[in-house]
């Protein structure tokens, strides 16, 4: 018998890797933060003298949820303004909010409460998008979620940093602080081909190839955004992307509703990831991302639930309904985006993009424990005849359970484990004041 | 002071009617199943001593919603066959199973987990379509709810009935011995087009015109349906339910995803209702209804779920939101079917489709207490800026806190207060055995 930390044992546990596999009856033996083995319970019983053995009786474990795009900061903005086009919405009511507010206190705030609803929704690891990402990082590691730090680029100022160079400046420093860190990571994040210049592009471009992170930018969000590319510099934004080095496997291009066939063959052939967010994109009237040719054509297609002020929530599993439904009905084929194939977007997939394929995104043994587990006995998941059918079109992400990054327990029956909730109802409630007021 | 049976007070009331509306610290004054006044808490209080007082703190008070097209006894299929065509699916795993399953205690049970699903999501009223209608009656009597029966009519036998004469009539025989009950009302429900010849069809036309209740019916669901006909009758269904003098303010066309701008115009002239089915005609790739245009025409479009099988869930506060959302995508217009209106589809306008408009779907003065509170205090609605966003865009349903029909409890604190909850689980745990052995 080995003395290890953790058994969970489960009805289900769909690893992601290898695809389809359903395993029932099994447990994951844990040890130091790391997946040992997966295997029947009744083996592992025999096999192991855990610490502690989490017997979930009406549950499956997937992997950890990752959410390959949002902006955690402006979950404090969910729901200010809805039903508006993307330039009204932006330009009338978020920056302006954002102008008044952004600073470390609203960005602590924020991820702090992103934090605590992507754990409750079994969100175990985030790319963000926004300025003061060290305290995005800060808040994120302390309450235990693995981030992506998006090390914002921009050509204009805000609190955070006054043109181009700063914003790449500032964003190196923390780089070069937390490199290494068990659950922080980065990636530069210019904003959009419209918001950054030739300069900066290309000076990321070599940056990203040299410290070998990813790139993490909105491309081809809107039609509107492809024309005055065209207009401004006589080609659509990825072909200006991809002469200035940007296009690779280092690219996670969001968005994507504007592709033609050659872009899309491109795409596979550079290897370059796309992160798709269908429910920011409705909401916004974006366009609809060609998400079953993508994956036909092999490109690794990922998905985010963009920031709450457009969506308006950091929900995965609504997420991936939402990419399953969608699929089917731009592709006019009901096969298409099939149950599996949007919870291996929703996990291993996002992995992958970020550079986190060897670590997560999978319940795999020597893979970090980035575990969550969705209890399918509710009476809306009954009957059952399909863990993971249930997992994409009938579950909700009030049925998660239990979330452990790193083999330590977020969240456990339904309750937070590392964030004091009456506290940051205090700090939510203060913005909700301050902000109402203003707008 | 005047002695009522109820008071429920709340930080804020969406009426509906007049649309648009919030009222902020607000009660509903209850009394025998009718609400008689809607009114700010403080003068309740002076005014009414109500028998009890339902205090809600963080809560929206809504209309209970209305399901307006479901199949609840599949239910017991939930998840049984995705990610297929709409045909596959049919012939190879639905009717399949129905043909070996469907009888009274398949009816009965289904409807069992439907009507509870159901009330935990909000639903206070739904419009079913499916065979042994009387017992879907029964057992929806029982649990509190009010439910539209669906007088099925198909040109082949089922363990119901064995051709449309028979259906015809068996139907009447329900509708005549219960005919004013005060929970349950009836339509006709002609399958499909491609489903029920003219014969019956203009039957049930002449019958719908005396009796004065609704016919239900699927129409131009795809492209295919069309098509054939086209081929069949040498025109589309719709000017063929027209020729038979169907299409008029007692029709209830569900899904209409392929409609041309004259047949827009002609259900607007007509006073015909549209039920729209966002998240089956999605994940069966049926095609996009065009609900914004239609509800610029006039028409009056109200929400179903569809069934379990295709959805998989009867949860409308999430059908409301994808019905807002994809509004916005297929139109390319972010400003499209904003949130008062996708709450007014889901309530109003589907009691006014079911003939129902004068008891139910708006909180007014005279109408049946027929409400539901949702809780818009947990994480994933703060903060709050707009209760109605929320309501669309941010709340699931375990938000639901309490649902009254008539006034009576039937959700108390997320508790089922009509339906024996082990005894359900016992009998879905049963069917699920027996169809998961058979598929």
């Amino acid at each position: 018998m080995q003395t290890i930390d953790k058994l969970i044992s489960a009805p289900w546990i769909i690893p992601v890797e290898p695809q389809g596999r359903v395993l029932e009856d099994h447990a994951l033996a844990i040890h130091e933060g790391r997946i040992l083995e997966l295997l029947p319970t009744e083996e592992a019983q025999a096999r192991y003298r855990p610490e502690t053995h989490r017997r979930l009786e009406r549950h499956a474990l997937i992997p950890g949820l990752v959410n390959a795009h949002t902006h955690s900061p402006m979950t404090l903005l969910r729901g200010l303004a809805d039903d508006l086009p993307l330039m009204d919405w932006l330009q009338n009511h978020i920056w302006p909010a954002e102008g008044r507010f952004v600073g470390e206190g609203f960005v602590h705030d924020g991820t702090l409460l992103a934090a605590a609803e992507m754990i409750r929704g079994g969100t175990t690891c985030f790319n963000d998008m926004y300025f003061f990402p060290e305290t995005t990082g800060q808040v994120a590691a302390r309450a235990g979620l693995r981030a992506v730090l998006g090390l914002i680029v921009i050509d204009f100022p805000s609190a955070w940093a006054g043109d181009a160079e700063e914003y790449i400046t500032k964003g190196l420093d923390i780089h070069d602080r937390y490199k290494g860190d068990a659950l922080l990571s980065f990636c530069f994040a210019p904003h959009a081909p419209y918001t950054v210049g030739d300069d900066p592009l290309g000076r990321l471009a070599t940056l990203a190839q040299e410290l070998e992170i990813p790139v993490h930018m909105h491309v081809h969000e809107t039609a509107h955004e492809v024309e005055e590319s065209v207009a401004r510099f006589g080609m659509r934004p990825l072909e200006r992307l991809a002469r200035l080095g940007l296009v690779g496997p280092n690219l996670l291009g969001v968005h994507m509703t504007q592709l033609e066939a050659s872009e899309i063959r491109y795409l596979a052939d550079t290897g370059a990831h796309v992160v798709h967010c269908p429910e920011s994109n409705l909401k916004l009237a974006s366009g609809f991302c060609p998400v079953q040719a993508l994956v036909e054509a092999g490109v690794n297609v990922a998905l985010g639930t963009d920031g709450t002020a457009s969506n308006n929530d950091l929900d995965l599993l609504g997420e991936m309904r939402t990419a399953a439904l969608l699929a089917k009905g731009v592709s006019g084929d009901a096969a298409a985006l099939p149950a599996h194939t949007a919870l291996r977007m929703a996990t291993l997939n996002g992995a992958r993009a970020l550079g986190l394929g060897e670590s997560t995104g999978s319940l795999e043994p020597g893979k970090s424990a980035d575990i969550t587990a969705v209890d399918l006995g509710e009476l809306e998941t009954l009957p059952l005849y399909d863990p993971v059918s249930h997992l994409v079109y009938a579950a909700s992400r009030h049925q998660v359970s239990d979330v452990w990054v790193a083999g330590r327990p977020l969240l456990r029956d339904r309750q937070l484990t590392t964030i004091d909730l009456p506290d940051l109802r205090r700090r939510v409630a203060d913005w909700q004041r301050r902000i109402a007021e203003a707008d």
